[in-house]
């Protein structure tokens, strides 16, 4: 279900400015990069589709395990255009007007009994069933901008590469069908001493993962993690000086740093062999939301 | 902070129906006796009550922990009668009518930097302050009725023993102060083929633990529980026929099933070493709520 590949160049500027145009461009397909750079300041989400028979499983799966499956919306029952909300404040309309979950992602992933049998289509009509349930997770995106702002942009950023990602040994909760999961976290590193500012600026985001779940270089046994250079999806960590291999233990101007991470409920996902249709975003390629970060 | 006793015998009736007739008989102490026989089939709570300053912190570490840290409602600032609620669908006013947190509950415990400095006092009116801010956390009373009523009665409640309860290795995700804190979980054996059906009842009873977080023989080492016949808090495991130790690794009529314990939080607080007055229920007399399991 997940795509390991480096993510492609960054778009360089755009004149999509909401979330409304983010969606209307991707459904008539004349928007087809990666939606990072686009509709500045509009929260982007992870999508996920499951045959109705798990959602429930799933959606109390997120409710169990916030801080990496933060639910952010769901779609009503046979509509792939009507959301339930769950972020705090914003009405079930005020998530994503005049949507359709089928086309507004510039590409989606297609899944058959847990086997990818479409990668990169630009859309799922066909695919999409009166009996699919839509779940939209919030990404990191919103506290790597607050990180920027603030004067601590995240090394991925700053060395335009993609952030690294770790499996880990701690267990989510399980919940139904979904059973087995651990979490995985994304990490950033940063000097010893900026990670209490790290942590103040990333913990208001409740709703995108938060402050870290753990840091420091005991945290990555205590994870788990079985090589700080060999992350299991993303690019490889970098010194500050741009160079590899990231993990010289001990050094405290580069420490790692680590988030829940969105992949976690694709992982468990994959772990609990759903059978039928599945449908996600392709990584990269997120549904832009109305709502502001 | 923690009573590591075994409860009190069970007061075997009561003439207490409702939860405001418990906090009344707590308030004018005529009713003196662990809570647990009391207003059947209503909610009970935890208490914690903090320094104001610790308040932001401790409510997300519940948001971010909900299964062992499941968040029912907390005073408003500089009030002992007025709740929050964080109970879907129960308004501020239904949790608790007529309610003042410093005496309704039988017995209190009180620290002073992290110290216990008064046991089992019946009222906390000297020590409350407009600055304290009360938590009341989900406890698992409600789960463990409807496990009884389903023909699955939890053993400690069949040998009239308290539930065993164990530290273990699984992190928290962190929140400002609360740092370095892991899950304690408690346990009730069952027969493997019945795991299914007690994992499907206690489900739904989402804000009070909900399901287990692990199962089977090989989940004492997956979560780091040092000796399943040693539990760090309660009365040690008995087999089913009474018999210690319980530990026979592989019995599959004899299965450990572990959830989320209400101890989390409390363990949590006192690893934080928080500064200035903290007080809470003194275990097994909780505080009685008019909400209906």
């Amino acid at each position: 279900m997940i795509d390991t590949s480096p993510p492609p160049p960054k778009q360089q500027s755009s004149t999509i400015k909401s979330g409304l145009e983010a969606r209307l461009a991707s459904r008539n397909k004349t928007h087809t990069s990666p939606t990072s750079a686009i509709a500045p300041g509009h929260m982007q989400a992870n999508l996920i589709v499951l045959p109705s028979i798990y959602a429930e499983d799933f959606r109390l799966l997120c409710q169990r395990n916030p801080v990496p499956c933060p639910l952010l919306a769901e779609s009503l029952p046979g509509s792939f255009n009507k959301l339930k909300s769950y972020i705090p404040g914003i009405s079930d309309d005020e998530v994503a007007r005049n949507l359709d979950i089928r086309t507004d992602i510039p590409f989606y992933n297609v899944y058959i009994n847990g086997q990818l049998v479409k990668e990169g289509v630009s859309d799922i009509k066909e695919e999409w069933s009166s009996d699919h349930i839509a779940f939209l997770i919030g990404c990191s995106f919103s506290f790597e901008t607050a990180l920027s702002s603030a004067g601590l942009t995240p090394r991925h950023i700053q060395l335009n590469r993609n952030v690294c990602m770790y499996q880990t040994n701690v267990p989510l909760n399980p919940s139904g069908v979904f059973t087995g999961g651990n979490y995985v976290v994304s990490m950033r590193p940063y000097a010893s001493s900026d990670i209490e500012e790290v942590r103040r600026i990333t913990r208001k985001y409740t709703i995108t993962h938060g402050e870290p779940m753990d840091w420091g270089w005991e945290a990555v046994q205590r994870l788990g993690i079985k090589d700080v250079d060999r992350p299991e999806w993303g690019d490889v960590p970098l010194t500050r000086n741009g160079r590899a291999p990231f993990g010289m233990k001990g050094d405290e101007n580069d420490v790692p740093v680590f988030w829940g991470c969105g992949v976690t409920p694709q992982e468990a996902i994959m772990k609990a062999n759903l059978k039928g249709l599945v449908m996600a975003h392709k990584p990269g390629y997120m549904l832009v939301l109305d709502v502001k970060v």
